[in-house]
């Protein structure tokens, strides 16, 4: 499970920074989170197949959010797509993608399928490799966080040991899925034998944008990697009150409060053209800082 | 008079060229056309200032024409533009824009005052630098093109002459309007004694998308220069006929028709990464084709 950073900046594009997208990639399979103007562009630049790209969650209405939305959902259209793609975003996104469209003439090659926020906690998707959950955070509009868990592929196949127990490697899904291995003569070779534990699947929770708040500890507690929006220092503290946002300290604070063991920042202010100072308090509180810069991937 | 190309390509963003904007600067005024997705990026990249753009011109409802539009009126809200924007477009780009807004609770710091293009040629704008009109083209959905016009400044001021007849400069305003000066003993100086013809204002036509047709060739004639898009090479006219757009080739026979001055391409399909074969293909019928590249100012 990895999270790549495609726009780590707030509302104006600044100093190389693009508003926020990012996508998390795993077993291959990409979901995006958010999608600011000039997303599809940065996707090319970094190297993210719109192909893999099934699953799309939008926060909320403000525009650093989704306005790169329509152009993407139009090139995947027109570079061929024909699988479903699944938007789930509050509910007056429809409209206007629908206005869009309308405007356009534009009939979408695939099926778009919208999934409209549920306004309080809810398992949003549902897939084999995982799963999400929305839920509210503190904004000016209404807007979500999202917690992405990774299933589990079960356990993990020794294949030495198989071979040596004379196990065809048709039988290996059945392996992973905990059961004993029968073979033709009846003869039971017990799953632990040639299986061990695989490794535990991770959580990732992405905050964004909120006010500093505790009333979403309960649903990130324990992950994996918190993104949490650090749009100000704390020099900025009311400004970041004022306007529903939150310092680095503040991240730092949630990050600690919900015992995560890495926390990511991002919506940085562009006000600020050195990203450092945001490292330096952030990890006087939470040492597991670390400042996304546009274009890296992160390992979970 | 100069265009400067922000965007040169078709719907998708390829080889690091982003969808149609453009602007012209006249006096230090600029003028905005089209405004495809991350335009405010590239006005950043290349200097184009928000405070002196007080028109937009968007001509059709195709996102590669202006889904950079609710990013640049949003940032521009944000960076404290209080003087009016000027917006024309089709008219369902308006209830389009008021819905982003609406959901995003924004109230814009300034008045964007929409103009709904007619749907015959008119005059658009009238301004003490510049006129506009729009016209008709034939595309998929309803599109238009633009002709601007710059003002002339009046007459020229020969300084020496008028230092050698005693005209202080607060008459300057005056010759320029091709007044005679009268002094305080009632003596008359002729005004072409002082004064020279000013420079010819100039007229740029701005033709995309638009399939080859002759239809608006009257309103473009004559111009100093005339941008045509050129989506295809003459190898795939039918494409360009099949989806309203047009050839090299058929901007190329439209600039001599109109007896354009220079001709100025753009629009390219992302299936070209090589541009070079459409300045050969162009120049074959009109030798005045420059091929445009983004961040280059043309002056006209």
């Amino acid at each position: 499970m990895r999270v790549t950073i495609l726009g780590n900046n707030s509302a104006l594009p600044a100093f190389g920074r693009h508003p926020t997208a990012q996508t998390v990639t795993m077993y291959g399979e990409v979901v995006l989170i958010d999608c600011g103007e000039g997303t599809q562009i940065q996707m090319q630049r970094y190297g993210i197949k719109w192909k893999n790209v099934n699953h799309i969650f939008i926060s909320h209405m403000h525009g650093d959010h989704y306005f790169g939305l329509p152009g993407l959902i139009n090139s995947m259209s027109l570079l061929g797509r024909t699988a479903p793609l699944n938007l789930y975003g509050p509910a007056n996104l429809k409209p206007i993608i629908d206005a869009i469209l309308q405007a356009a003439n534009t009939e979408l090659k695939y099926p778009l399928v919208f999934h409209a926020l549920p306004a309080e906690t809810e398992l949003l998707a549902d897939t084999p490799t995982f799963t999400v959950h929305s839920f509210p955070v503190v904004h000016g509009i209404d807007c979500y966080g999202f917690l992405i868990e990774m299933k589990t592929r079960g356990r993990r196949i020794l294949p030495e040991k198989c071979m040596e127990h004379g196990i065809p490697s048709e039988y290996f899904e059945q392996l992973k899925q905990g059961k004993d291995y029968v073979g033709a003569a009846g003869e039971t070779i017990k799953n632990e034998l040639v299986t061990e534990d695989g490794p535990t699947p991770k959580k990732y929770a992405y905050c964004s944008d909120t006010l500093f708040t505790e009333s979403f500890l309960h649903i990130i507690q324990g992950v994996d990697m918190l993104y949490h929006e650090s749009t100000y220092l704390e020099a900025d503290a009311d400004k970041a009150a004022a306007r529903y946002h939150s310092t680095a300290i503040q991240a730092a604070k949630i990050a600690v409060l919900a015992n995560a063991k890495q926390l990511l920042l991002g919506h940085f202010s562009s006000k600020y053209k050195d990203l450092e100072i945001f490292a330096e308090e952030a990890m006087s509180v939470f040492s597991g800082t670390i400042v996304s810069v546009e274009g890296v991937a992160y390992d979970i």
